[in-house]
């Protein structure tokens, strides 16, 4: 395989692309299970408020595994399908109405939009826009239920995945579910064209930046935004992938006088702390059920918050029950992909403990995007150290086999 | 029966009870669904940190016949037990350091009391007190693990009930469960002692007084408390006995500018109406879900807080999804009897709908209720709608089944 600037029908100048079909390749999931396959696709041009962006750099989070095991009901289930939704990309063009990007930008695809008009975005109440929100069973665009992408071998749509579809060289999104994060020196419209243009992002900027479209900004939004952690205050992270760690750095920063890391893989333990995790528990090291093991280092109260990574029930259960009765917060970060129902008992809510779920950890995409990133970027945070690998885009099976078996937080392939 | 001020040995005079165990009526618990017994029983003078009432008015709570009924594990149960938690009073004595309230106040026994000094009580997030907060379970005073009744007939104790035991003339509560609403003239610590002291409250004012120690507090703190409800929000109550009717006042008051009432009694409606609800579903009216009837009443999206008042897992369902995605709350009031788990899947969380647990409203007794208490006396709330019966002590099992045969709101009782 070929860089995507070097293939032949995706010219060197965006210019020649703009409004055309463009060939290019992707790792296009065929089946449940199925190793992707890299294979030639044909993307359409954006339609009206969509975005078509050029994927420089891509991860695999848990999610990407879910779908590609497909934990939903069978009639539900969307294959061939292009998986992928953390990047960090450029704009190849835009689609009529598309205003606040435009060729040339530096962008971060948000499986979780924001049109910034619906009484959702209007309410400070919520992060989820009435029609962009996240929805991990939608495989079409949303203007005209189609596929933007088609296969250059037999011509048959490919679905695609959280707004984004990322495994692939060149993506179309709606606009909604595109964050600016550097205005093309090119742009018609930058007040400072008398002065030299800023020089585009690092390679290393870059690859941080793809971990804001996911991890980094559901685990530092959790703590930020969700628990609103203060100083002083503890916090129990269950589940020390990826998100986790973000949110220990999270409310590291914070102040948090102790972060314990709960992880079944004491391999975890080295990495939280580096990210801040102050204490450890390993459910396996005793019989003695975690929130007593929890509420023993935190004086018989509990944690003030929990953050609940995993998407297990009996986690949850744990984690509701790990926090101090009043005010104990337990945040729901990870996924339930099982059709367990809530562990408790309705007269558990009423000794003062709440139970809170989130998406994207609360993070509206275009409007608090960039203030979380400037915040993360800051010398006193070290996101980067969750890039434990990095692969070609071609070696994404063995990416996504690093995730499963928790061998890498996030491996990083260039396309 | 005569009334607690005529029995002969509890003389007119508090002064000469003082220190002495008292000989009083009250109405016995003996044993599950087992009626009532009016007896004679002893009751001791207040230990340290105690307070002993003669009770003037009281009237039965849900809460009550729970216990009645017996809806615990049978190792929790506790006979012989005097009920009752809804009541007014006034000061027979006080023990060794109580100093906020003393001989002749008139004052709300409170079952969720409020020390004042514990982090609980401290802390901004909660009206849990470490010691004193509501336990069902707790059937002795917490300073020595005894009983302050005892049976006259054969001297064997008698059971208390949450903090409070006001089915008796005399009872015996810790300081911290007692609310002080107006003060003795006689009080020594009377900064206005030149001035004529103020008429002492009027039975019509007592018996308003009595709903503030549960059902008009918790509904009403539900509302103002807890959900918040806002000038223009809607609301759903399901439920229309007291609590729920109290909150629906609350939320009146507020502007909420649509209270939908849900209630299997029709009856219900009447009194709905004059206490604010402005539009009502009956379940059993219809096949279609509760939730779809108030989605399609509120414009598709649903209500911006629901109230579950009822106390079951399936009701609770209907409430939650009969919020608003996105911000909709779900504030539980009811008491769960049944080991039924939470009928919600955690993936249900996530679509930025709450539930919150509330106990007493959130209100703290001794420093909030009497604020609580001076707004809902004001000309705009009506909430005497809630005494629909009046009936002598010694009907007090006529009263229990009046409120569990859904017939009374409240019933209020003269000892």
């Amino acid at each position: 395989m070929t860089t995507a600037a070097d293939t032949t029908t995706a010219a060197a100048s965006s210019n020649a692309t703009a409004g055309k079909v463009i060939t290019c390749y992707a790792a296009v999931a065929r089946g449940p299970h199925e190793p992707l396959v890299l294979e030639e696709v044909e993307v359409d041009p954006p339609q009206k408020m969509e975005v078509r962006l050029r994927i420089l750099y891509t991860s695999v989070c848990h999610t990407d595994l879910s779908a590609w095991r497909s934990e939903v009901p069978e009639g539900q289930r969307a294959f061939p399908r292009i998986l992928g939704h953390e990047a960090v990309g450029v704009v190849e063009s835009v689609g009529e109405g598309v205003t606040d990007v435009g060729e040339g930008d530096y962008v971060i695809p948000i499986f979780n939009g924001e049109c910034g008009e619906c009484a959702y975005c209007r309410s400070p109440t919520t992060n989820l826009c009435r029609r962009y929100r996240v929805d991990p069973l939608r495989s079409v665009m949303r203007s005209d239920g189609a596929c933007r992408f088609r296969s250059r071998a037999d011509g048959r749509p490919i679905f695609h995945f959280l707004n984004t579809s990322t495994f692939s060289q060149y993506t179309v999104l709606d606009s909604a579910c595109v964050v600016n994060i550097h205005r093309s020196p090119a742009a018609s419209d930058r007040a400072d064209a008398d002065v030299p243009p800023p020089p585009p992002p690092s390679p290393r900027h870059l690859k941080m930046m793809s971990l804001f479209s996911c991890c980094v900004s559901t685990g530092v939004g959790a703590a930020w935004n969700v628990a609103n952690v203060q100083a002083g205050s503890s916090v129990a992270i269950f589940g020390l992938g990826a998100l986790g760690l973000a949110a220990a750095q999270g409310a590291k920063v914070r102040g948090a006088s102790k972060i314990i890391g709960v992880d079944i893989n004491p391999q975890k333990f080295i990495k939280g702390k580096a990210m801040g995790v102050t204490d450890f528990v390993n459910p396996m090291d005793s019989s003695k059920p975690v929130h007593e093991r929890i509420r023993e280092m935190t004086g018989g109260g509990g944690v003030d918050h929990s953050l609940e990574c995993v998407g297990n029930p009996q986690v949850l259960r744990e984690a509701f029950l790990s926090t101090h009765d009043g005010w104990g917060q337990t945040v729901l970060v990870g996924i339930y992909s099982t059709s367990q129902l809530l562990p408790l008992h309705p007269m558990e809510l009423f000794d003062g403990r709440s139970i809170t779920g989130t998406i994207f950890g609360g993070v509206r995409g275009k409007s608090q995007l960039h203030h979380i990133a400037h915040r993360c970027l800051q010398p006193d945070m070290n996101m980067e150290e969750l890039i434990t690998h990095e692969l070609p885009f071609e070696k994404i099976n063995e990416a996504m086999h690093l995730l499963a078996d928790g061998k890498a937080l996030r491996c990083i392939m260039q396309l």
